[in-house]
């Protein structure tokens, strides 16, 4: 290759042109090792929210950004490994569950997240509200425990996709945040790292998600299958409703206690209907099932066995956490208040909007407004009515977990402003909204 | 206002909305005081290349810029105040013409330029040339000249638009040069700032030219009449031909000697004509022509009355230039080699290509690659034959006027490649483009 130019590239990108891999690699290596200043990075972020970028200067630059830091190999293994990421949101507590019934089908599972952010909460903040828990593994633990429990649900520990930090910090203090292809990159940098064969992505799309429109969702979704596909991982997004919460409960300790219910064979509808998909879908794309419908049977019989629950228990306890909080979960962190919202008319719920619910969780103190932030894993809200219920004058909509009576009251408003309500019954819209990438036919 | 934020100015541009005047500005003091980081600017500057400026916006942008350093008052003269600019060309000695007959006309001219850079020469650069002229005025001396002679035609002396200076720089690295409001604001942030009342603008056009194709030029001319109506000022922009070499010199002493051949009632006809309309579009927007046509004939009586090579000569000793020089210009500094490239077939002078003939001279060391090139006065080239003339085998060219006999030989073949050449007559095509902006009918 000739000689890297940095002004060449954001040009070339500002033109609409491709770089190739090369030119990629040179820009993403040179920003790692400090050659590139940041504001020929910002340039250049800014002409991709412009122009975008092709398919293969996409691939190439997640490629590099994986490559930057830790790759982790997982082919000891001697199996297909799965990975399962979430964009984010309210009440989304899916992974819990769809981890450990994948786990309990025989393929391994290895995940390992970020913190959540606003009103989205993350997988390793309520997994840390089982006391004892402990997501901080090395490398070397990370993969004994996965070889161990077929499972492995860690923060992230590896020096994982640095130049995805790196480029991140600076997106967000230059406009550039809100790019498809950017924001592709740096979710699938990080899966590519981690090195699971088969990597399923739930994509959120509404008013509680990032992405707020179907179209948007589609075009992340496809940009991250693109991507997963043309670094060699089978990659199937789902993109899932995110117009109302998922499940009932919002808040640490309270969506562990869910995600066991569920896990048990319980739990919400709507979780339980997403969560035996996802699973499904991955055991097809582990070839662990030959089609979907025998791995509904597989993900079904996970649950009525107990199989899927002592997966789950496994894990937990191989992490350090207490066996006895998961058989009693009383035992978990319980907040000293819980007050009942209740309906102000009689009829039936149209409409109960996730943003106004997210965030009403975060000022109880479930989530982080800022990163410095410290999360209570006892408080949140549960929900006993949800879009589609008819419910009464006086029927309780929601309970409020909350550390102090003043704390209830200051949410308790937002609450009854988030549900709406008409007279006539409500339809509510699909769960799933399409399913895109590689699945077998059922 | 609302506290100034950076991410969301850089968002709302990146969106196509606008900022309004109070961001802008708070955007361009930021910068200047180095509150706002260059790697935010990159990004801005980017999303101004992707989505453009508003009319407002982009006049708020120029005003603050021009407003980050010092700005000239010229009203104690009484009279309103021409300026002339020119985006740059081959053989462009036309400011040396029009500045004089304009201030034989009672108008005064208030003219302050950078240096050049590239194939197309500096005003000041050629001024230089002429010994013992100072280019290097303070602000006093600056408007000492102008009251004395009507006339001056200074080196950037004052702090005209620091934020233009850094913003230029970061544009420079960053690929971010090429966007029209950003080129428009650039220059004409300097203008705002010098004070002049009355605008004349020439955009050159082709090959010779920073702007390739009429469509850009129109585009570039459009922005900085637009900038400069909305800043107060009468602004006209005439877009000139550079699909070909202006005049016959190319070189500094050289282009001296043409001007003064020119303000003589000599000189080559393209240039008289851009000469002579340019400087009767000043008369009539600064009021001291009723019309054009009247215009046109005080403009001619400065050639006859020898009042315009008067003006030219008083300014150039107020500046500390041998007057000498002028009335005997073989006393200016002159190239000991002369070579003369011929014609190597008979026909029509199809095509002369103005870039291969600027490069040519700049190679020569008429001007310079580098900023801290050293240019030599003396150099360049006298072309002899231009599109649409008819020469035989034989007939001369171009002289090539050299400091060695080595440097001629070495741009001899580029000057035989810029002609081309045909068997019919050829129709040269108009000088004069378009005129845009504030002007009389005739």
């Amino acid at each position: 290759m000739q000689q890297f130019s940095m002004v060449r590239a954001i040009e070339q990108t500002a033109e609409g042109a491709p770089l190739g891999a090369e030119m990629i690699a040179a820009l993403v290596s040179g920003y790692t090792r400090d050659d590139i200043p940041d504001y020929q990075m910002a340039a250049w972020l800014m002409a991709v929210c412009w122009r975008g970028l092709s398919t293969d200067d996409l691939t190439a630059l997640t490629k590099a950004m994986a490559a930057s830091g830790d790759m982790l190999d997982l082919s000891d293994l001697g199996r297909l490994v799965a990975d399962k990421h979430s964009t984010g949101g309210v009440g989304d507590k899916t992974t819990l569950v769809v981890a450990p019934i994948v786990a309990a089908c025989g393929v391994p599972v290895a995940k390992m997240s970020g913190r959540g952010l606003g009103h989205t909460g993350g997988t390793i903040d309520k997994l840390e509200s089982i006391p004892g828990f402990d997501a901080k593994l090395t490398v070397t633990r990370f993969r004994e425990v996965l070889a161990h429990c077929n499972l492995v649900l860690a923060g992230q520990s590896a020096n994982l996709a640095p130049a995805d930090g790196k480029m991140y910090a600076l997106r967000d203090v230059t406009g550039t945040v809100s790019s498809i292809p950017l924001i592709a990159s740096s979710i699938m940098s990080k899966k590519l790292a981690i090195g699971a064969d088969a990597i399923l992505l739930d994509v959120k799309v509404g008013r509680g998600a990032f992405m707020r429109t179907l179209p948007e969702a589609h075009a992340l979704a496809e940009a991250m299958v693109r991507i997963g596909i043309g670094a060699g991982r089978r990659t199937v997004a789902v993109l899932s409703d995110m117009d109302r919460p998922l499940g009932n409960a919002i808040g640490n300790a309270l969506e562990v206690i869910e995600a066991i219910e569920t896990l048990r064979g319980g739990g919400p509808d709507d979780l339980r209907a997403l969560a035996l998909h996802e699973a499904a879908l991955l055991l097809v794309m582990t070839e662990a099932a030959p089609n979907e419908a025998a791995a509904a049977q597989m993900v079904a019989a996970t649950l009525t066995s107990g199989k899927a629950f002592a997966a789950f228990a496994a894990v937990v306890v191989a992490q350090g956490g207490d066996m006895r909080t998961l058989e009693d979960t009383s035992l978990l962190p319980h907040a000293p208040i819980i007050e009942t919202v209740t309906a102000p008319e009689d009829g039936y719920i149209a409409d109960l909007d996730p943003l106004i619910i997210g965030r009403a969780a975060m000022r109880l103190g479930a989530g982080r407004e800022r990163k410095e932030d410290v999360i209570d894993p006892a408080v949140g809200l549960v929900l006993r009515a949800k879009p589609g219920d008819h419910v009464a004058l006086g029927t309780p909509l929601c309970d409020i977990h909350a550390r102090t009576a003043d704390a209830a009251a200051r949410v308790r408003g937002d609450i009854l402003r988030a549900y709406r309500y008409q007279q006539s019954p409500v339809t509510v819209p699909p769960l799933i909204k399409e399913v895109i990438g590689m699945h077998a036919s059922s």
